[in-house]
């Protein structure tokens, strides 16, 4: 019943990714779980050194012998920042470390792991599913992919960044529609301008392009995966639906506000890694929209406020951590990844034997 | 097998709501081909006078005799503005009105028509489907309608509005997704904060209110009907869809815009009307952009700025023009409306056969 080209090729039983999101959530256990229930657990690897990427793939497959995935941030050399924005910004986030009594001004640490050394990881350990975000990598990188067998997906926010993703190659694509939480994917416009609903994105990308597309973004039960193939997806790629589940590795605190959230509890915001990214609102969010200054480009942001996020999530105060989420929130639940499935699946088996 | 609870009490054939767009486009002949086609027809009625309104409705019944509706804009007092923000603005737009060779700072007319007026008409002309935007009217305004048999259909664009307009005795909702065209109808939050894509918006509110939900945003054939009906919707309303459509009143250059035109080329401004509302970007909406002063509320700067619509628009120059539009854009069409509606009922019945 939910068979699909994808399913068939990547030896899945059912369409459903987890979505790869980077920083915790993405535990062995988590992306195992899914696997091991049918799906594709997907690993969210952007922020790991190349030594973690290896031990964590490795965790995996002691846990799994199904396919998995494994996702990296496509990138460039960081981009500079002047000098004077960057101790602006220290000044500024100083305010913060003083309210939850950590260090000031910290000389920073290296902005970000090497792209090439992550992806020479995962060509070693030949990875199932590779998929990446925020751009294309070259294509020689994704031909390599191929000839070791793994499966390239590439992530688009509008119809024409997919056909450039096909056009280099990709073998699937993830439409991330404008619900989606975390990082947008965004690589051609404005993010401000690729903020498409997942209803037009979907059947608007599938007209373009032959790879098969994959729904993301808002996708929390049966309806949405329903939903998501009769507007000609392959498959869903769900986040939110997982943040709050038993294997997920996201802080108790992070889980709790998922679990109490609304649906207009998020925006975007560039507060936290100089990135475009949905999360729930925070004081943290709210206070940098009265910023004065320049908030550096990602990922020196990122790296510059890596000790409040961490020394916030210490405190259990989620009002300086980044809580990446979609606009589905209402309907997260604190169950099992294989249960989430299970669920998903019944739902919509009943949801297509009643429309008959 | 597209009869609903809803279709059902309306009399209509198939689940599929033309969305009321003021300002030209939904023609007599539009909402009763529509009707005459088996959807519901809608009035964009907003910008009418109380004698305009009651004259169109009757052209509407001269053309069909199956049910239609009429949807308004629910106004308090115009909101004050401040003679210098007015006159500041002014001087802004005869920048404009020069390029167009129109008189400069034209006095201004009044500034909308009385909504108890035309809540009047729709009263005495027992209008079989009244709907509003913009906030709820007086609990004893719905009543007078449910005596008199119309049937009352709010919109809301986050769950609390429609929580909140259920309570208030509405007997049917529109969810009005990011996606949609036009005026946000959102009235307890902020817009910025109510901008949830219909793929998450649809099971949410379907799961909070008891009455029926019509899905708006995006939806452009066949695969975002049956896409809708599978998140719970129990109809969908679909304006884009039917903007270029040979019955549509919408000026030539605005139709040719809207059959060019991308997903990723609408954003949201206040430019045109001085309230949020989704359009394709033109030279006027990214010139207010670095406009230094302040919009002047809704309906002041809808006032203001219709001389250079017009002007605009009789110039065939759409640069000045108001083109509002959803994201569906691609799958736009200008066939006739029964066309579009056979279409979409023939691709979602095939969806439905393949599925099982």
């Amino acid at each position: 019943m939910f068979e699909t080209s994808l399913t068939r090729k990547l030896n899945i039983k059912y369409p459903i990714f987890q979505a790869p999101m980077a920083g915790g959530p993405t535990t062995p256990e988590l992306v195992a779980a899914v696997s091991n229930a049918g799906g594709l657990g997907n690993l969210g690897a952007g922020y790991l050194t190349p030594k973690q990427l290896r031990n964590t793939i490795h965790k995996i497959r002691k846990l799994t012998d199904r396919p998995f995935g494994v996702n990296l941030f496509v990138f460039e050399q960081p981009e500079e920042s002047e000098e004077e924005t960057m101790k602006e910004m220290s000044d500024y986030l100083d305010f913060y470390r003083n309210e939850l009594g950590i260090p000031q001004s910290p000389a920073l640490r290296k902005y970000s792991e090497s792209f090439e050394e992550q992806v020479q990881v995962v060509l070693e350990e030949s990875v199932p599913v590779f998929s990446f975000t925020f751009g294309i990598p070259s294509p020689d990188m994704i031909q390599s992919m191929k000839q070791r067998g793994t499966f390239v997906v590439g992530t688009a926010t509008t119809v024409d960044e997919a056909i450039q993703l096909e056009a280099s190659g990709a073998d699937a694509i993830v439409a991330q529609g404008s619900e989606a939480g975390g990082h947008r994917g965004t690589f051609l416009k404005n993010v401000s301008d690729s903020l498409i609903g997942l209803m037009a994105l979907v059947p608007q990308m599938v007209d373009r392009v032959s790879v098969p597309v994959i729904a993301s973004g808002g996708i929390m039960d049966g309806r949405g995966l329903v939903a998501s193939l009769t507007l000609g997806a392959s498959a869903v790629q769900m986040g939110t639906a997982f943040l709050a589940c038993t294997e997920s590795g996201a802080h108790p605190t992070y889980k709790q506000q998922i679990l109490s959230a609304n649906e207009d509890a998020t925006e975007i915001t560039r507060a936290y890694s100089g990135k475009a990214a949905r999360g729930i609102q925070t004081k943290f969010m709210r206070n940098m929209h009265a910023y004065p200054g320049k908030i550096p480009p990602y990922p020196i942001q990122h790296v510059m406020t890596k000790d409040i996020r961490q020394a916030s999530a210490m405190a259990n105060n989620p009002e300086y951590m980044s809580l990446w989420a979609g606009q589905g929130l209402r309907l997260a639940n604190d169950q099992s990844a294989a249960t989430i499935i299970k669920q998903t699946i019944d739902q919509a088996k009943k949801l297509i034997e009643d429309r008959k």
